[in-house]
């Protein structure tokens, strides 16, 4: 492994957060754009200790909510490197919630971001290669690829014929 | 049209909102989370306005953060429902910033968000149907339904094969 | 009309707010101050529209609060510069609210906020003057003169008995 | 004096902020928008001190911003209440501001709100007279009856003839 | 180990923070009580995961800020429960702070918290005991019987002279 | 006296807050770590008063908080500092809340903070000595010498055999 690869582990970063009053909309229920705002913040400092750099949110992929998180309760944020190309790396991010007095978790759910290294003007600089070890980050490491043709393709960069592992998805040739 | 159905028109939202320090990061630039909890909040709106009802965010589709927004920018939001389906509505959400001094527009996005109307418990509730007019609304809501179905493969709530609109972005049979 | 003029249509402001919990008191009703605080950001972005410029706020006229906001009420700013007076800008506010799933609306009211506009050292800056097309647009640029005069009478920097405008109000000679 | 009476003095409130960063413009000073949010919440302090209920801001009279206050500077806030009618309350509240490590203080200046006392379902309810001691207190107390004549005449609730108090300052009979 | 006894490490919590503008002082420094406030953020939710209750902040112990920490800096807090006194718990938590970019690391310091187990009113109510493991776990399960003691003396709840324990620090019979 | 000495009087400093939704945890009650916020910047600004320079934060004394204070009631911190020692100064704080509706007052309590003077490149830098002038100043300013050497024993920074002004409070020889 060269000089300038990194493990995947090493850009593990877990966030606590509670969810206050101002959080929540009028169920009492956290509000989507929080919760997303948190997660850029959790994703953003894991692209940081992959890169040592400065990093700029690029994109973030489908989020979808699945059961209301509620006031009061204890949120917690995984997010770790899966890939990195060039200045670019994806950060796929775990979050669940628990009401702790009554032991309730709220069922977990995924999603990735996607964040370039920039040096003290803004311009893109290039990052360590990321590695990763066990077969969790290798099938990670995989389906990045694939979840980057999307995006470029979602962004109208990429020709949908030349998305050549997004294919894969619908099983095409 | 039925009494049940109201004007995509009528769910028109505009947003404007000062970047402030605490919105921003090292670089002074807004950060992508603070942005999307913008989006969030100008889209649920929208969402309220054509459903008469509490909304809940259900999912986000990908977005992409082009150019960098500055400290001191004016930002602009405009959401606008692009469909409802039952107890959903698809709100497409267009983002632009200002360096008002200078005169300098940062490029707009696109986003679309997509949230479902509940009751005072929480449970999922109908609402009215949209009624497009422009062709710019008429093309949006067209582009819902494939847009619901690359939020439902992802989600791996419906086999690739039976996405019939959404295989048309891959131009295949 | 000279190049260094500009329609009132061009300041037009739009901002719409969500009431949050901490932006209300124990009765949950929103907070004059809080209120205050969007109508200020509101107007400077108008009066920045206007002037192209950093604008500092010089001064507020009196503001009545009618009907209380509520938790969860949606409110809805429109800002316009209605005068310039070399440096200064006066610029009229409305604000309503909306209780959207209720379909309440709280009755709107008017403010008048005064901006100057500044340059990167905070000395004050001459700025286009502004040109009223409609009918209210005209009439409000007229009364800019009469509250003018009020809010220089009232910070003691004019006689009372120079205000010939303002004595209108009380219709006196 | 009655047991439905209290003394001025006993409604002072002092208030001490220190100017963040997220509280000033892009010339690191503070907006007036946030100045005007702690006024409210000083006067509002010290009118519940004196009624002893929840109170609601039902007016705010001109404000004028003399000279900018800086980030870093720390703003004193003294309320007071100046004379009470019926359910409603004027406060009187000084504003001044010190650089502290440099020593420079900004020049004070006052406004005046005004609110009015409810019961737990909103609704006014009437509060103790206030009664004024030192000679300061008795001029405010007496301005206080022109300033109302002033605030109904600008609201259109008073016709400007039969505000005998408000012609004294313009010295017309 | 009896059913109502828990290991420390069940109760362990770590907390990420980004030092966001607003959380600085003028030199850009985080603000003491900011930290103080995320720090009682991370041991309350530890405690919570100790008892499964609502809990409330009873004391906090000295605590010294030895190097400080910048605008940018990425801040970890780890807490975790050392020992159980019938209805209160002492959490330790651990601080420090990373300049990712530069790679430089803010030397840690360590704090203790206690908290107070409570029912739906408010009142104290019994917790599980702690159960120590590791060596780490067993010294600070020891001296947390001092450090109640030194509590006790301070708030002048406990005679010096009963504090047996305490005397210790001073190497006293 | 000579000129490099202040009265104590000099640094007092009173500030008044309202405790608002976020500021509560789901039993309405102020968090700790927000009360200690508050304090940490009411004690600074009396510390920046004393030493007409910026402050940092060097530590906390042991805290504790007896009553709970409410959701809407209204908080005062009255900071006045005790002593100065070359650089760093001990500022007592004290705490007391009000339901004003209520009139219920809840009971007070003190704590300690110190705070080292700092030129603007962060170096500690001398400050005036501090003359106390009432019996409880005199009480104050002799007690510092003895938290002192707590903080510096419990900071390992003192052996306990040489805090001779401490082992008063066990008294001991």
């Amino acid at each position: 492994m060269p000089s300038t690869s990194k493990f995947a582990r090493e850009s593990f970063v877990t966030m606590t957060e509670f969810v206050l009053p101002n959080d929540t909309n009028t169920l009492n229920n956290l509000m989507g754009g929080r919760l997303m705002h948190w997660m850029d913040i959790a994703s953003a400092i894991s692209a940081q200790k992959h890169s040592n750099r400065i990093v700029v949110t690029a994109s973030v992929d489908n989020v979808s909510f699945k059961k209301p998180i509620q006031l009061g309760n204890v949120v917690t944020l995984n997010a770790q490197v899966t890939r990195a190309f060039n200045s670019s790396m994806e950060v796929a991010i775990e979050v669940w919630a628990e009401d702790i007095p009554s032991g309730k978790r709220i069922e977990s759910h995924r999603a990735f971001f996607t964040f370039v290294a920039v040096d003290q003007l803004g311009r893109p600089i290039d990052v360590p290669e990321l590695v990763p070890e066990t077969d969790e980050e290798k099938e990670l490491f995989e389906g990045a690829l694939r979840r980057r043709q999307l995006r470029l393709v979602l962004a109208k960069r990429m020709a949908p014929e030349d998305a050549k592992e997004l294919k894969s998805i619908f099983n095409l040739p």
